[in-house]
């Protein structure tokens, strides 16, 4: 979705901010996956084929650090583990996470800025019947195959929102809540207590695109997830949960008759093709967001 | 020559005690090359082509590094960074760096010990005209072309033996000073004042073989720096810098002549094909060095 907006027109001026709470330590290293595939995206390295990791990348680290008999099932690619070594680096010489974004995102040349929530430290952890697990732990080694009955987010009452992301807020025309998960992906953000207000205090419109199509997440363990969480695992309980910091809700066409319930909360909701293809297909759905983001400004908005 | 000792025979109980004053932080990870170029050697795992880092290694960390921006001269393979990856996270653990090598090496299925000669840091520093450099600065980013005037072992004061080197050295039957560079490779573990004490007191006979023939070195720049350091760049230099800890001197055919001059220091010399090639070759040279050390028994050594 940030790549479709990125592309939707010539003088799009792109803020990304992104979650933190997926964040964690391996080998000693800061590993980022929410920032690592918005930068990898945005750079135009990311590997297609999975969504995370760059394109062509080798596995050469990993194997030598399984074949000193040390765990290897987080996936990361050699030149993968040139970001996270560089981001450790910087850290330990006191930049900000927030510093460290814009030095990689630099790097891979990217014009968009990308912005963490927060410069502190968040975990996602995960409360299955199997007991509280790790983010990573739930999501890559168990395959997000537990039964998901809560969410925490570890140290969220000390996460100041980062002055870029409140910025990014206050200048936007328009803000987009990408098509991710409502409750580890997005909620995080709307945990931020400083966030959570500036989102609230807005007056530019603020749009959400629904990540579940047909009932079913388009990628990663949403739909399941907000069943488990007493959610309907739908595009309205996307919008239900999101109703407090939204002006318009976005679904897929195959999801049209939703549309009346999702308008019922207050929320114009628009039907779109919302299953991205190529890059022209996400720019066209850029397009059709901002769009429709525009027609949601109100004089006071506008002004 | 560690190899060639660790296949001279099949009841060899090999200890290789290490310099680690070439050891430095790059990335924020913990390279110690002398360490790494022993555990790959002995592991089997080494790059013949330039005798150090790893056998078919490829490069795209690095390369990632590079990509970034960031100054990438000192080459670190794929696989040779899972090593340094993981040694930087387990001292960060509180692991020592005698128990961080024990660990690779069994990780690499090493049967010989292989111990750094201090678990506290050393660093080789480097006097030329153009001012102080830091070890890998002079020998790799300006290939070792500067003018060496002069040598420090920054940290030396502080670094006392570990215990399995001196360990090592009470309990051999025979302590062999590999070819190496007398000066900055050599020369650190004689500077750790503990070592050089267990050393010069053992009974156990001790002998070198000269990393110099025909006045050249055999590779690196011990031949130019034991001119600039006002030593003769020859066998028989070498043999006088490390005569006070040794009981014997090998060196090659070509240098045959200089046998009787060394044997003036009081240092019983022999000749050998010393220049080694292929396995059975470095084992062919291990036990001619084994019988030359064990003709050097006396019977207070031998009892």
């Amino acid at each position: 979705m940030a790549e479709g907006l990125m592309h939707a027109s010539d003088d799009i001026e792109l803020s990304v901010v992104v979650n933190t709470a997926d964040d964690f330590e391996l080998y000693g290293l800061s590993i980022a996956p929410d920032l690592d595939t918005v930068m990898y995206t945005l750079g135009g390295v990311a590997n297609p084929a999975t969504g995370w990791g760059i394109a062509g990348d080798t596995r050469n680290t990993l194997d030598g650090i399984g074949a000193y008999g040390v765990e290897n099932w987080f996936l990361l690619g050699d030149r993968d583990f040139s970001t996270h070594i560089l981001r450790t680096m910087w850290l330990k010489d006191g930049a900000s996470l927030t510093e460290v974004t814009r030095r990689l995102s630099q790097g891979l040349g990217i014009p968009a800025r990308i912005v963490p929530m927060s410069d502190q430290p968040v975990a996602t952890m995960v409360r299955t019947p199997e007991g509280e697990l790790a983010f990573q732990d739930y999501f890559v080694r168990r395959r997000q195959e537990d039964e998901v009955t809560g969410i925490r987010f570890a140290g969220i009452e000390h996460a100041r929102a980062t002055q870029e992301a409140l910025d990014a807020i206050e200048s936007a025309d328009l803000i987009v809540f990408a098509p991710s998960n409502p409750i580890v992906s997005i909620g995080p953000l709307l945990a931020v207590a400083e966030l959570r207000a500036a989102l609230s205090a807005t007056r530019t419109p603020r749009i959400a695109v629904s990540p579940i199509v047909a009932g079913k997440a388009l990628k990663g363990p949403a739909d399941k997830m907000l069943a488990t969480l007493g959610h309907e695992p739908s595009a309205l309980g996307v919008a239900r949960i999101l109703r407090p910091v939204l002006d318009g809700f976005v679904l897929d066409r195959q999801d049209s008759d939703l549309i009346p319930e999702i308008e019922e909360l207050g929320l114009p909701a628009r039907a779109m093709d919302t299953i991205m293809g190529d890059r022209d297909d996400r720019a066209r759905l850029g397009r059709e967001v901002i769009d429709f983001g525009w027609s949601l400004r109100t004089d006071d908005s506008a002004a």
